[in-house]
């Protein structure tokens, strides 16, 4: 990697990992690195791809909001780069020819452009859930028959991918989870838990959203998802553990009885790199992991009583895709409505439970049957969302 | 391996690495794994060796002792098995065609058997310690130049292969140590230590020569300098790290920040299944490890003043290889010295230490000459011994 790179694009520079992915391609530019930019999204968030432009010199850069054209033609003007807006520009961002894609935008949003990156057989870095999460089987089905390569870039994906050295001969794989802000919270506590203290994450600085994924372990059920669909394994051979010092970001355990483990402080440019350079490694300068320092590493079971969400997500599984799909638009609903203090932090699983059931009983044709289109997966979506949207209401009326 | 296996002999089939290795040939047989035992070896026990030809039914069989010839034929008359004894049939032992050998005789004596194998270019399962500590850089150069492939067996090394995914990036290895039966006694305790306490090793069952460097941390700095020959890796890019539960078996640092990690239950069957059916995995009934029940893994810096061997051993791999075989004879003469009680614990590390140096003074071309011959390694190995049991005997009468 130090002395030839790959032509990159970033489909969401603006958050967490696409900042990150800019501060890794710098450094390695910095090292002498050739790694042309092909492309950069944004949201609506003008002034950061603009900064990003300046950053990395991107031939072609777009805003997902159309309305926002002009500002951001005006914002880049000078910068020598092809300016684009609305869904159809975020598309052609992913089907630009980089040959590595970072796939960082939040949300449904990210499909289509990382479906065009995918389309093309590209190497596509894996930050988007909802790739895998909504849609899991049709997308691994996709990048198969398009010969692209995903490179999961989430912590715990991106741990198991790099001791993934022999996959046909895995007994199981486990997922570390830091245990969240409720780790050691009563019942009680957690029932009367406010939008702040779930955000209190005690190890990543993260968005809202997924801060109230990590406090319910929703957020490491919807990996356990991300990893059955990404490596091919069924749940029974996925195990979470708690591990409060995330460290370990997890591990994969063979038949022969070795365990293998890949451990890192917590800097999402370390599974970013690894992506980039894949299948080489690139020298970044992280902070570097000081095992006498750190003293000890713990490792607890999870008390599903306390955290049903990983329960709910092996039922979804074992249910078909149609219902991973309908559980991850209810969670975003039953999120939302706890982060509007609409709801109490306990009935988010609640919902999430309540809409998959009432789902089975009035669409059953939909969640039992496997979407066989993008269209399929969003019909599953929006049924999931209407559920989840009357349960929480009749919840914060109650 | 469950539906093919390649033939295989084990140099050294009496000790604890070769009952272990008989059992994983047996289990993978069971299996319906097709592993033809060439050839098997024992130093005097022929009643052991009778039986392992019993079990796996070798089709050359040598005692190392010349005088057990006739004892050993009558014992294993009727086995169909070829019997033959002293040196050279331990050397044909080695030269025999099997794709896969165990070199597990203890000392010096496996040095000439495991040639043989890779002189034939075989893959080679090294557990014999002296092929690399006493004649590293000359075993390791025979390797390459003869295209045997070498398949380190003590766990700490065979973490390192199983991880060792990118060799050219790596920032440093961590090699774990239990910390012996004296990791938290006072320098006190550890000058009173009678041979018992320091055999009372808290994790593994092992030969009183292995468990009494493992009380002194020799044992650690052998491996730092096994480490060093067999990966290709400078003393400066190798750390020894006391994890007390001897569950991680040691650590690659990679230029990216990412650490990767093996971890196994203690049981000597996995890192030898590990080399029977690399590159791929065999499965084998060890224990499993249980990460919630274990609870805990703990890591603290070795305390070099009451462990000086550690530091011995990078002096020696910086003075060179004439050094590292001096330090391994002198701490063989040490080691046996306490255990006859002829001299205290921490007389071990300074017999090691004055016998360097009384080299370096009275044979400085022997010691600062990389020996180009196994018989140069002899003569040094000889000159060592001699000093070492000298000191030896004058603090015996002080």
């Amino acid at each position: 990697m130090t002395h030839h790179g790959r032509s990159v694009s970033i489909l969401g520079v603006t958050g967490s990992v696409g900042q990150s992915t800019l501060a890794v391609i710098e450094e390695l530019r910095g090292q002498g690195a050739d790694i042309p930019v092909e492309a950069i999204t944004a949201g609506q968030n003008i002034a950061a791809l603009a900064d990003a432009c300046r950053r990395v010199k991107p031939r072609f850069a777009a805003v997902s909001d159309p309305s926002l054209l002009g500002a951001a033609r005006e914002a880049l003007a000078g910068l020598n780069v092809d300016v684009g807006a609305g869904p159809a520009a975020l598309e052609e961002a992913g089907a630009r020819p980089a040959a590595w894609v970072m796939s960082a935008i939040v949300g449904a949003a990210g499909l289509t452009p990382t479906m065009a990156a995918v389309r093309r057989g590209a190497l596509v870095a894996l930050a988007n859930k909802e790739c895998l999460v909504s849609a899991g089987p049709l997308f691994i089905d996709a990048a198969k028959a398009h010969g692209a390569t995903l490179l999961p870039v989430d912590s715990e994906h991106n741990a198991i991918f790099q001791v993934l050295t022999h996959p046909d001969r895995v007994e199981k794989l486990t997922l570390t989870a830091s245990g969240g802000p409720f780790r050691t919270a009563s019942r009680e506590t957690m029932a009367r838990a406010t939008p702040a203290e779930a955000c209190a994450h005690p190890r990543w600085s993260m968005g809202r959203k997924i801060s109230v994924d990590s406090a319910t372990l929703m957020n490491k059920g919807l990996e356990l998802i991300e990893a059955s669909y990404l490596f091919g394994f069924s749940p029974e051979k996925i195990d979470v553990i708690v591990h409060p010092e995330s460290t370990v970001h997890s591990f994969v355990h063979y038949v022969d009885g070795s365990v293998l483990a890949q451990l890192a402080t917590p800097d999402m440019r370390i599974p970013i790199a690894s992506t980039l350079a894949w299948p080489d490694r690139a020298a970044v300068s992280t902070a570097r992991l000081d095992l006498a320092s750190l003293g000890r590493l713990t490792f607890e079971a999870p008390d599903h009583a306390r955290f049903p969400a990983l329960a709910l997500c092996r039922t979804a599984l074992g249910t078909g895709a149609a219902a991973t799909t309908a559980l991850s638009a209810a969670n975003e609903i039953a999120v939302q409505a706890f982060l509007e203090s609409r709801i109490r932090f306990l009935d988010i699983c609640r919902i999430v439970e309540d809409a998959l059931a009432a789902l089975e009983g009035t669409e059953a044709g939909l969640i039992a049957k496997t979407p066989s289109s993008f269209d399929d997966v969003a019909a599953v979506d929006q049924a999931a969302r209407r559920v989840a949207q009357r349960i929480a209401g009749s919840l914060a009326a109650a």
